[in-house]
């Protein structure tokens, strides 16, 4: 995983570091009726909905964009005018579904923790039983905010006994945290082919039911992001509805077989899970502290405080990690001076160490001391 | 322009074929802060402004999609929820632009011609004249539909004469047909990465007027197509609001600076001329009409009558050339039996001569005989 040379691997919530293999089939153009594109595209919804543990209730819709498009898209396609929409709330993304939700329209509540505490499912349920004009639920799986983990499993419990349906923006847990439609009951779930699945960034895709979806004509606010149009359009003729991101969607399709090839979920989880943790026990080696616990950190990307020395300044240490071929992300948190690594994409633990070692380095060089508390190992 | 082996030329109106240096580009992965990127999108927007020559006047607003989400975001941003369009339809693009109003809520009315036929400006100004609530007019300079060429600068002197504003969908045309703000007045112009400019599908673009634009904020009807948030999130950040499609981009402005090697919009526009020259030569040679006079034809796509030997099969004619290396493409016409043959894209003389010589090859195969008519030589 060490093929880039005269470029830095991206320890970001994306766009991030993708396989050079996955990069090298963009190298050709195609056409969008033709026989192999078809083809392609075919093959994508089916490994996505297979993923999803969806084949027997779900299909997947591809939508061009990015994930923020598929969530409003997916908003604005599934939540009928008359309905009412319960947004669970603990950082931008969630926030976000709140703004796309009021611009386009349709009535909701929010339900919401702070940025480090993930909602309480009784809550939750307490909201639906007190509210019966809520017809369905949203939440982040994710918060990559923080990198906060959020209860989908427990949450979607509530929401299918309270008799109403979950939409669930994952955008960047999906590929690399189980959401199997055979276990987690959901109407729809956002995710982009530039996270866990590690494709290009240019488009996004919602894993939906398909008697939902079937329910949902007419009900869009827009034509372009209209999944019902667009999924119609997908059916009947096997191409996008407009012009398709042919290169984006190819590499995607790279991107997935290379996700097969490393066991899955399962696998591509156990990656980020080991550079997570090796990560975040470097990082404390060094006296940095993570935001969360490690009870509610997600394998996807880890929010740091800023250490409290004057000498350290974020927009320095970021440009000189980014010289020595690393970049990493500003903190998003409202309530904390923070920064973000994350885990995903193409990066290895040796990849982990290297950013490791080369943060040593920098704050050698700006004469930063981190004082080492006494934290305990990571248990991730 | 020869450098393809296995894969065949796309004489589409998009996805269409690419530089392979253009690809080339997308051999790596960008970080969305990074300088190098966010000089990159400096160095596009600029770019669009000046061949747009609105330097001045005007700004270049990139947004994730197909040209048609642009489209959406130009007339969702810039008519406001109060305004009244009036939309010249010759076309599936003009009726397009009615579809998108209709769903997001956008009062119109329609001044529909036949789609061989462009729409008169004495009957734009008559409707300007006789419905002062008309607050735009959108229009399409380029009808992919027929390949029709319409009126663009004479239909904008009466829109300006009339004290309205002018939205173009100029996807098939800008970077090949001449759309200079200094002579043309329009509030806004869209067209998309891979069209004339040969970037790779994944974004487009929309030259706007900063006047309008300041004004238009709070009008649009969703987040993601919000023109206004857009552009003061690029011009704050040098960033795009919602994930970038990094490597679309980056090949676009590698595209860009080949325009410029070109010659910029008279090379690129003098070299589909000569394409569109030698495919009407040699499809007249063997027989083919086109739908429409050369007075009307755009250097774009050329739509010709099936012949009406019964042993002529569209789907066979397009396989059958498309094992020779030539993608072309179906008719769109409502009102009578066609085809489509491209002229943009990465292609030259010499393809368009191959094209032609794979195209009699398929003819003879299928015992097709087109019997050459006395047609007068194409005068484009």
């Amino acid at each position: 995983m060490t093929d880039r040379t005269d470029e830095p691997l991206l320890l970001t919530p994306g766009p991030l570091t993708t396989s050079r293999t996955t990069k090298e089939v963009m190298l050709r153009d195609w056409g969008s009726r033709d026989g192999e594109f078809i083809a392609m595209n075919a093959r994508v919804r089916d490994h996505l909905v297979e993923l999803a543990g969806g084949a027997e209730t779900h299909t997947a819709i591809l939508l061009q964009g990015a994930g923020t498009f598929a969530v409003e898209a997916m908003i604005g396609t599934l939540v009928p005018r008359q309905g009412k929409l319960l947004i669970l709330i603990n950082g931008a993304y969630g926030r976000r579904m709140a703004q796309l939700s009021k611009v386009i329209g349709r009535t909701y509540v929010t339900l919401e923790t702070p940025e480090d505490t993930p909602p309480d499912p009784a809550a939750v349920a307490a909201v639906l039983a007190a509210d019966p004009a809520v017809t369905h639920v949203a939440m982040v799986y994710c918060e990559t905010t923080s990198g906060l983990l959020n209860p989908l499993a427990e949450v979607a419990v509530v929401v299918a006994a309270a008799g109403r349906r979950l939409l669930i923006d994952a955008m960047s847990a999906f590929g690399a945290l189980p959401c199997d439609a055979r276990e987690i009951r959901y109407d729809a779930l956002v995710s982009s082919f530039n996270k866990c699945l590690e494709g290009v960034p240019g488009a996004a895709f919602v894993i939906c039911r398909r008697a939902a979806l079937e329910a949902a004509a007419g009900n869009a606010h827009s034509v372009v992001l209209d999944l019902h149009d667009q999924w119609v359009f997908m059916e009947r003729a096997g191409q996008w509805r407009f012009t398709a991101p042919t290169h984006v969607i190819a590499a995607f399709d790279r991107a997935l077989a290379e996700h097969a090839a490393e066991g899955g979920i399962a696998g591509r989880g156990a990656r980020y899970r080991r550079n997570c943790q090796v990560l975040i026990a470097g990082m404390r080696a060094m006296g940095f502290r993570t935001l969360l616990p490690d009870a509610l950190q997600a394998p996807i990307i880890v929010t740091f405080h800023i250490p409290s020395d004057p000498r350290f300044a974020f927009e320095e240490f970021y440009d000189r990690l980014r010289r020595r071929g690393y970049v990493i992300y500003p903190g998003k948190v409202t309530a904390a001076d923070t920064f973000r690594i994350g885990c995903i994409g193409r990066l290895s633990e040796a990849d982990m160490r290297g950013a490791l070692t080369a943060i040593r380095g920098v704050l050698d060089e700006m004469g930063v001391r981190v004082p080492v508390a006494a934290v305990a190992a990571s248990s991730l």
